[in-house]
């Protein structure tokens, strides 16, 4: 009963083809055919006013816009929104509030304008993103996040690792993007996204956790890997979706690093094959199980 | 004479220590010392005026900065600045315009104003980036650029792939960076700069170049190397400072490959050891010479 209350976000289904051939020319003077990664402009209009234009793969537009939404602070919870239209003869992804489509008053003329110019003007650029910029007012929400501090088996990240390489589809193809996932306590992986921008595959990610209530109160549970480096985004989108462990391939840096150690995330790097590098919390590593 | 009438340009010499020790335990369950990456951020004001803090390694900040307000299209040339300088007590980089310093008038009250606020409306969020936005009239800037149409021997191209292994040290010590090299016509490396944002380390290679004027007119023997992804900021950054090679040890994106086209760069990816692949302009890399 109470889900019937749920307004209804409509959302369109555009994905994009992930990769494209060329021809390139190697160490022997042979053509070769070879596939490149795609890279669409989308640009994203809430209630028709225009936020940004983002750089993606494609794989999955409207999780992606809906995260970058929920992670950049302009919505705290997907029913705010009515509709998510992704249409890429025009490039565009039209956003509607569900205020807009309830009483033709845009989510624009509330307080969010303002706060947004306040945002605005506290950029950070950030490290080695996708996205480039978290807002002085996100660094301070942080401060009242509380992890649980976690605790995770080898097996269950061996079992995690084996997945990822099973599913680095566009990666194995193209390079040149990077992937994000979703695993539960067992390991498995619930949501595999990659992109051009390691920021919009967490973006996205959080677009697709946010569509699936079922998971609202199991974050936990879960865990969150990347093929990325461990910026400073990294750990605070990690710890936005409230979820205490966070797994790279890559390393860190020092202010991933420092972040982890104030939000006590349980955080690995260099995870590959059978190696690992716990960089904080390595006491809640269950190394027998 | 003529170069005595170009005001100087005072700059600090404030680099950083590049990395820092931590613990780790590793998957046998001991605590290893390992490295990471420094990273601070370094709030840039032109004028007095806040423009944005970037996330730096800070090997090479002023460079950084310089070549930053070069990249953006805040000045055109580094005679238009009386002074930069990095203070990391207060992480901020005070830039004085030559404007300011001799009349007392900002650099603001100028058309600049209005001209960023356009630039800011037109913001794109690119790839995987470090610095993470171009705008709208930078697109609009590269129809102007005419690349010379350039020719590369693979020995030229070892000799620099040589001196990238030598040169990488904080790379090798604590990854988690990218590197920046320019290097002349016979591949000799004349800067090499390593950020944890790479377009941080394209920036401060531009300003590098910017403060050794011999170099302005020889544009058209100097390569470009990077050790990220060809992303369109990395052709657009390389277009700007019209060098007509870009070298990567990674893979390409569909805009970066779709740029080079239009400019007529050559383009070649995946340089390591004997490989390379030419993406683009292949009909002019010398195999033998």
């Amino acid at each position: 009963v109470a889900e019937s209350r749920v307004p209804k976000l409509l959302l369109s289904q555009s994905a994009r083809p992930a990769s494209f051939g060329i021809q390139a020319m190697n160490e022997t003077g042979h053509l070769i055919d070879t596939r490149i990664a795609g890279e669409h402009p989308l640009s994203v209009y809430l209630d028709k006013r225009e936020l940004i234009t983002l750089m993606t793969l494609g794989s999955a537009p409207e999780c992606l816009v809906l995260g970058y939404l929920l992670n950049q602070g302009f919505i705290s919870q997907p029913s705010e929104l009515a509709q998510i239209h992704v249409d890429w003869d025009t490039e565009a992804a039209a956003v509607t509030s569900q205020q807009l489509s309830a009483s033709g008053q845009s989510i624009w003329d509330e307080a969010l304008g303002q706060a947004i110019v306040e945002k605005m003007a506290h950029k950070t650029v950030t490290t080695g993103c996708g996205q480039g910029s978290v807002y002085g007012s996100q660094m301070d929400q942080l401060a009242q996040i509380h992890l649980p501090a976690r605790t995770l088996a080898v097996s269950v990240l061996q079992h995690l690792l084996a997945q990822v390489r099973a599913h680095e589809s566009i990666y194995k193809e193209a390079g040149a993007v990077h992937g994000c996932a979703l695993a539960n306590a067992q390991g498995h992986i619930l949501c595999f996204i990659e992109d051009v921008g390691r920021h919009n595959a967490a973006d996205a990610i959080r677009g697709w956790m946010a569509l699936n209530p079922a998971l609202a109160n199991q974050q936990e549970s879960l865990m969150f890997y990347t093929t990325g480096r461990l910026t400073s985004e990294m750990v605070i989108k990690c710890a936005q979706m409230g979820i205490g462990i966070l797994l790279s391939r890559s390393g860190l840096t020092q202010m991933g690093y420092s972040l982890a150690r104030k939000l006590n995330m349980l955080m690995l790097g260099r995870c590959q094959g059978k190696h690992f590098l716990a960089y904080h919390g390595h006491e809640r590593v269950l190394l027998n199980d």
